[in-house]
């Protein structure tokens, strides 16, 4: 057993302290990860305030992890001491249901174990990244090529495979118009992504002042969700829309965006049920769905298809001790395009 | 131009009266068909009702004809006189958008002109099926194999293509579970044709007594979508629910039937707008989507497999007197599973 120091919450809204967490000795699958970085989500956010309903205090966040193994078990094969890796939303799952064998384990049937607010195999809590070390199952740690700094690589271990993958599924790629609605965290990796996989993108957000940024990391076009004239002008053209917006939308109205066969894709949960005219769908064959995170091997190659194209996530690093400031800038959009906690600032 | 007999309706909830009406000179192109039978379909109540609110007085209904071909064109290529053949919604598309061009003219975005209720290329009202003849481009004839009689075939110009298109699009088959939602017009043929796919097909249905007709035409189980346990029990098991049912369900129920990357498809168009919590399309990756009718060159395909495989709508015939009858007993769900209309007795 290790005592690592942490940040942590004790209910909803109080402000983030110190703590001193258990992390457990090493199985033989073990690897113990020097955390370097780890980034903000929104999700963070929603449980440390309990929005969801189902946190437990204390609740130590974190699932956007980059770090250096310090430490395998006896037969850990897939890493050594030394290397650069990561981990994301999940530390392990059931890995018998039909999911887990095909390799998509965020879509676990069994028990699946969080990074942070589940309960180990162990019996235990576990912690999330916002502290000095964690020990995962080999399994679930992904590798972090050189090429990518840790403070730029830890994002993409949540909004990077949460875009990436239904990017991937739904077939970004040339000849095919993306749209990207949202150019925050998930989306500015979104953008990058969606381009160098050879589609053509377009930013759709309510910030002009986003334009810049969405046309410099590879969208073709930006365009305003706020002016009606978008909607007009983009009518059935777009093959795929990813929503990186957890709020509620005219979901009509992005869908009549949609050519045919296209498909609305939500990565979030905004508050209220999706509603959208059944006649909507049938025109063009459109198709609203739902994506959650990624799989570990396809966590992997994220990583290695960003590590190629030169994709990381732009970050703004902070100390520990900046956590509550952090969520109150996240929550008002104040952030390009995602904090992550220098790790070493939790003494 | 040719005058023949038919059935119209001039005002929303009107009886049917015998109205006569013109045919078309045949251009290079048309084809001529003595009709044999005319199917009911709802949508056909929809708009002799005006529930669309955008109904033409007086209104020909009748989009599942078929008959044989009695006159050609100068430059007609694909039938010959005594041919037997159909047609379905549709007598004409663009034929130069993407749908079009893609052999989906259901999904025509330019001018598509229906087969009543509509516009012609000659500026003239379009009549449908309960009449004695129609004249219609080769291009949007289909071929009924000899296998298949007329009053069978019939139905399948809209309700079987309509479910048949989703069945094909989705990957209805082997290893595959499909659940049809509804087992009436659409739903009878649904089920023999996922059947004859190679799916594991599960029929959904509020009526008891159709359990019988159900099995017998090719499902592997009957379940009562009245029963809370189905929805236990048939939790994340099915890959492709076809909803034939156009009224307002609680779709949040059916969607947590759906396995990973399974899909709900409507068929129709219910009164209020679709309602679905977003986290259930981020489990299993859901999807909803929405499909219109099928291509001219599907249709053919439809007819093809279903000549193959046996299949054909189970038919109660009527004369044209009887029509409003036949409406009055469609909406009271009184019908196995498909009226169709002698056009003989349209004397």
């Amino acid at each position: 057993m290790t005592l690592v120091k942490a940040r942590c919450t004790c209910a909803a809204h109080a402000p983030f302290e110190p703590m001193i967490i258990e992390r457990r000795e090493l199985g033989p699958h073990d690897v113990m990860i020097d955390i370097a970085f780890a980034g903000i989500c929104h999700t963070d956010i929603h449980y440390a305030y309990d929005e969801f309903g189902r946190t437990t205090y204390p609740l130590v966040p974190g699932h956007e992890i980059a770090g250096v193994v310090s430490g395998i078990g006896s037969d850990v094969s897939r890493y050594q001491v030394g290397d650069r890796v990561g981990v994301g939303v999940m530390v392990d799952s059931c890995r018998n249901c039909p999911a887990c064998k095909a390799g998509q384990e965020q879509y676990c049937t069994g028990k699946r174990i969080m990074t942070y607010n589940s309960v180990g195999r162990d019996g235990k809590p576990t912690y999330g990244g916002y502290s000095q070390k964690i020990v995962v199952d080999e399994n679930y740690v992904v590798r972090i090529p050189e090429s990518i700094p840790l403070d730029r690589a830890a994002p993409m271990f949540c909004a990077g495979v949460t875009v990436y993958s239904p990017l991937r599924h739904w077939g970004a790629g040339p000849g095919k118009r993306v749209a990207i609605l949202g150019f925050g965290g998930l989306g500015h990796l979104g953008v990058q992504i969606a381009h160098a996989m050879g589609a053509e993108v377009i930013v759709l957000d309510i910030a002009e002042n986003k334009r810049d940024d969405a046309m410099r990391l590879g969208a073709n076009e930006f365009r305003l969700a706020t002016d009606p004239r978008t909607f007009r002008d983009l009518a059935g053209r777009i093959d795929l829309i990813i929503s990186t917006v957890p709020v509620d939308i005219d979901l009509d109205e992005y869908a009549g965006l949609l050519a045919l066969d296209g498909t609305f894709v939500n990565t979030g949960v905004p508050a209220k049920p999706l509603s959208i005219d059944a006649i909507n769908l049938l025109n063009n064959r459109r198709s609203v769905a739902g994506t959650r995170s990624g799989g570990i091997a396809e966590t992997q190659e994220m990583m290695d298809f960003c590590a190629l194209h030169g994709i990381g996530a732009e970050v703004e690093i902070i100390s520990a001790d900046q956590i509550d400031e952090a969520y109150a800038r996240v929550l008002r959009g104040d952030v390009k395009f995602r904090f992550v906690i220098d790790t070493n600032t939790l003494q």
